[in-house]
């Protein structure tokens, strides 16, 4: 690269769009698809597909625990994993800002490559455009991932029934109060949980094939992805205040700022809703794994307030938990 | 809606996001996988699938002949029909600028279902991201597009050999002319020919199974993906300058603004790599389609000067046609 910034040219599919390809991301990424530089990637997959995309907007663009490149393919990965899916291939498309320095592409594109080799997920094909200075801010990254539907699994909300135990892998909040942290200078220890799930969800598919349903719980956390499946469901969800596993520092960060702990973004954390005789079994399985090692169940699927999500309060009171409001932490994924 | 221009709150994963969805996305596309809403689509497929993707910078937004939705469709379901394959399913994702007027908005993604209904593909997954005002230009939208390989097709720049012929679909250049006259307040009767192909590829493709490679003619024009063809394939490349259709007007458009018409870039024009003896039937088939109808020979492939592309002038000696410059049309697609 002779520029230290991506210029304009960068993007124009011009000469230097091909040295930008050939000197920073086919290094990182070599695969048979790839390296064909084809239109499209030609690929041999099982018949049934799980197939998921997210656009990454993240700021800051490194944060403690990871960078948006990281962050883009464990956010398509974790979409793929819950849906019962191993994560086999994946699309990455950037819009770089000009000016933006191009050390920093090359660590995140070196975080894209390093999480993505722990996955085995490859990166099959992608698209460069560079935007004028002041049209973006720095960089943005889409991946769609592709994954192949693990045989007899079948995760939907409308499997989830009354009784149904409901299990979260960890500590909730870190992603986002660590941001936060980082954008409002707290001083905390926080990091993001951003990691790969699909390793996690395979082993606990593995220990009970009749999950339910899984989500992850990013965007409005834990109260939006509850109310969603209530609502889609048509169940109730009754969860218990005092087993939700909430960080203090997290927990200091929400009152600073005014936030509710529920509603904040996760980027390694997923919920579960199995079978009640099996939630023990399950929680063994996710323990042994690094990113379920503080999974504990929350709750669980009940009868009555069918569409709606209750929280038995430290005070012994049921609270009503609402999807989040409208306008909650932006630029958090 | 209630308000008139996109607030930070529709990207934020709350009510005013599922607003947005419900009111504005869903009903333009609707579809089992879609209607689902889970994190990811599960889909049936064949077990050879070709998979492509691209982010939309384009400006203006509107613009003669298309805007950007039409032509994030267009350009990810071109990238799958020049792979041999039939396009089925499509993941749409938006970043939009705080103070996008929604009116747009819908406009726009009106004409992503238009195109996508003509096409017969589905858009399964979506995603939505909002930036504050100034960190992103408006909106940017990146389709990634799953087609089915079409069986017994097998395309690629190494099935290329000397003796093979060059058709592309008609007029180039069209679409760069446009945006660049509607840039530079040029007055033409120019249209970009932004278009989906995949119905003359499979045509194509249904008259002869053994057409050695296609590509669409976008980022970098004809001499782009000439010199990609002969650079992958290792053979000479020969076109004939009085043979390649560019309409009079958009010589009269480079002219003025400098451009090199093998330059431009189009938006629903393919090039095809046919044996000798197809050449004319293929022809006859490209032509009864409205996306080929002007589909004409330019040259042939040699034995010599590999890896190299050379035009017979109309003075008749041989021009070298070298990959495209740096800096060409920026913000194009």
């Amino acid at each position: 690269m002779n520029s230290e910034t991506i210029t304009m040219a960068h993007g124009s599919g011009g000469l230097a769009s091909q040295n930008l390809l050939r000197e920073l991301i086919l290094p990182n990424f070599s695969n048979p698809a790839l390296d064909e530089l084809n239109d499209g990637a030609i690929l041999n997959v099982k018949s049934k597909i799980a197939v998921s995309t997210d656009s990454f907007i993240i700021r800051p663009i490194f944060f403690p625990g990871g960078n948006i490149g990281k962050l883009s393919i464990c956010g398509t990965v974790n979409d793929l994993a819950v849906s019962g899916a191993i994560p086999k291939y994946l699309t990455a498309s950037v819009i770089l800002e000009e000016g933006f320095p191009i050390d920093d592409l090359k660590t995140i594109v070196a975080s894209m490559s390093k999480v993505a080799r722990e996955v085995g997920i490859q990166i099959v094909t992608g698209d460069t455009k560079v935007v004028e200075r002041g049209s973006a801010d720095g960089i943005f990254i889409n991946t769609t991932g592709i994954g192949e539907v693990i045989d007899g699994v079948n995760l939907s909300p409308r499997n989830v029934q009354a009784g149904m135990k409901i299990l979260v892998s960890g500590f909730l909040g870190d992603h986002s109060a660590a941001i936060l942290s980082s954008r409002h200078g707290l001083e905390t220890n926080l990091e993001s949980d951003c990691a790969p799930l699909s390793k996690l969800t395979q082993e606990m598919l593995a220990t009970e094939k009749n999950i339910a349903a899984m989500r992850d719980i990013t965007r409005g956390g834990l109260a939006e992805v509850l109310n969603e499946i209530a609502t889609e469901s048509n169940v109730g969800i009754l969860i218990d205040e005092e087993k939700i596993p909430i960080r203090d520092e997290v927990r200091g960060v929400c009152e600073i700022l005014g936030f509710d702990p529920l509603n904040l973004a996760n980027e390694g954390k997923l919920i579960a809703f199995v079978p009640s005789e099996s939630a023990e079994k399950i929680l063994d399985t996710m323990r042994k794994n690094p990113f379920g090692k503080n999974a504990c169940e929350i709750g669980e699927v009940v009868t009555n307030s069918r569409g709606r999500v209750g929280m038995k309060t430290s005070i012994g009171s049921i609270r009503v938990v609402d999807f989040p409001p409208g306008e909650l932490v932006p630029r958090i994924c």
